[in-house]
């Protein structure tokens, strides 16, 4: 594999050490734990923690969302793996301004068990701890069993939402129903053309044929709904927004954000190029875009590919989503 | 090749269609020409203008950096080709306040040639047109022949710097002065693990062996100093550095700034994991870093490498470079 790394094995350890040297402005390294991110300035007392965890691997997520207005602490995974319930629970005690800590992740069953084992012991610290389980991803279960649905790159607007209604001095409830709010309200698709690999594997895990793309790719190459022959990237687009816009079914008039984000090797420009038709399908729903996002947000590794995630705003979401918030992105 | 895109040979249109929707908050087509963006609110009365132009297939830049305290109008050339001389002349136009128009480009042929014509045309407009010609790429000649380097990811902060010191009402010369003086400051170099593929051509027109590297090399593909077995990114990283700072000769206690951007097809975390080392070899000679920047800031198309850019900062340099601006990247 071309690739910038060191030992295959100690790539998580080498991308978090680059990482909090880069951004020593906005965040640190836990004294307690290294594999947990902690915001400067954190814990606010006073303040609802909040904090999220995950596989390595989708950088920008989940470590780039840390920062003032944003996530408190946020406890790394292994590559493509959940943190332990021991980074889990640092991070809740970073974030712990006496409030209460909210924990915003994916739903992923190592994830769900080590943030379960996690409030545990928070709890033995005297520690409250409200959760919101992310399922936005379409196309990871049917909308009847909406429960079992993968957390995808929805996860950023409830983190944006989240942490901009803890900085405005609201309750551990009422933070956990905005945010809860924020990922009800998401819908994602992700979009496969080519695999990645793990460092340590050396082999991709598995395979997308040259001539076709696989639609409702999960961030982990978790296989989609169906394989079919690559398209011109408007009718790429345009199915994107259709089964996204189709699973929300919204009232015309609603305003709504956009993220679209490549999964780690596909140039901007062609991500440029899908938000065209997707915003015409958007248009011609009769919704209106109050906010754009393009760009690497949300990866997985080298994965060639992308997803769409769209969130039916109301006043008070538009408003949370366009506070003032600083971290290593665009928000 | 597994990519979004419609026609081959209209990559740039479907990419500045994609891009002016998603950003309408930040920038607008010229009604004139369809190959320059123009910031909201631009031309500001009585500002110095501050255009560049450059070919596409490395986006962000150009057009990415349009907004506000930025640029006031870019250019858009063909894929890695030069905007045409109008468009120059076009973006100099919507620029125009009044007081001159600066346009801070990279030194290529195409470019080159294209900004003089425009230079005339301005002129029987009546607008006076500045220049700086960015040379970063410390590869791309000898330290004893600078005039001939190319300008590469340097331009970024060579944007930002003249862009805040015109948001400052500077004069025209003022703000020439000081964008060539943050070019002046500025050193970059690339590092190639993997070529690109213009979308008309289909297939790359340069090659990487697997297990090498191509050190140098430049934002087209253009051949580097040497081509080397791949080594850990620890020492890559060190390299890229010392090579950099050789050239540079900064007496230690020098503040500086550093841009590691990927090419377009390497994940991010790799980019952290070269840091890693790359702020090792800069605090080792006695510098101090004020500011880093870490992602895709300046790519070429899927190109699988990365680019590190030191600029040596004074007080009036750093104070532009910490200066409030927006454009569709944190900077």
């Amino acid at each position: 594999m071309q690739r910038f790394i060191n030992n295959p094995d100690e790539v998580v350890e080498d991308t978090v050490k680059g990482f909090v040297k880069a951004h020593a402005d906005l965040l640190a390294l836990s004294p307690a734990n290294s594999r947990v991110v902690v915001a400067r300035g954190a814990p606010v007392a006073g303040k609802v923690g909040v904090i999220t965890g995950g596989g390595s691997g989708h950088e920008p997520a989940f470590i780039g969302y840390t920062g003032r207005n944003m996530l408190d602490a946020v406890a790394v995974g292994e590559l493509f793996s959940s943190p332990t319930a021991k980074s889990f629970h640092d991070a809740i005690r970073a974030a712990n301004g006496g409030k209460g800590v909210v924990c915003l992740y994916g739903n992923y069953a190592g994830d769900n068990m080590n943030v379960k084992m996690a409030i545990k012991l928070a709890a033995k610290d005297g520690i409250e701890v409200a959760t919101v389980v992310a399922n936005d991803d379409v196309c990871s279960a049917p909308k009847d069993e909406r429960e079992k649905r993968r957390g995808v790159a929805g996860e950023i607007f409830m983190w944006k939402v989240g942490g901009a209604k803890a900085a405005q001095g609201a309750s551990l409830e009422e933070v956990r129903a905005t945010a809860q709010k924020a990922i009800d309200n998401c819908r994602s698709i992700g979009v496969g053309l080519g695999p990645c690999t793990l460092p340590a594997v050396g082999h991709p895990n598995f395979q997308i044929e040259a001539g076709t793309m696989e639609v409702g790719i999960g961030h982990h190459g978790e296989p989609g709904v169906r394989v079919e022959p690559l398209k011109p990237a408007s009718e790429v687009g345009r199915d994107m927004a259709r089964i996204v816009l189709d699973d929300h079914d919204l009232p015309p008039g609603t305003e709504v954000a956009v993220l679209v984000s490549g999964l780690g090797a596909t140039p901007l420009n062609e991500l440029y190029i899908l938000f065209d038709t997707i915003e015409e399908e958007i248009a011609a729903r009769g919704l209106t875009i109050a906010k754009t996002y393009v760009g690497n947000y949300f990866t997985s590794l080298e994965m060639v590919g992308a997803t769409l995630t769209v969130m039916a705003l109301d006043a008070e979401l538009k408003a949370l989503l366009e506070a003032e918030a600083r971290c290593t992105m665009v928000l």
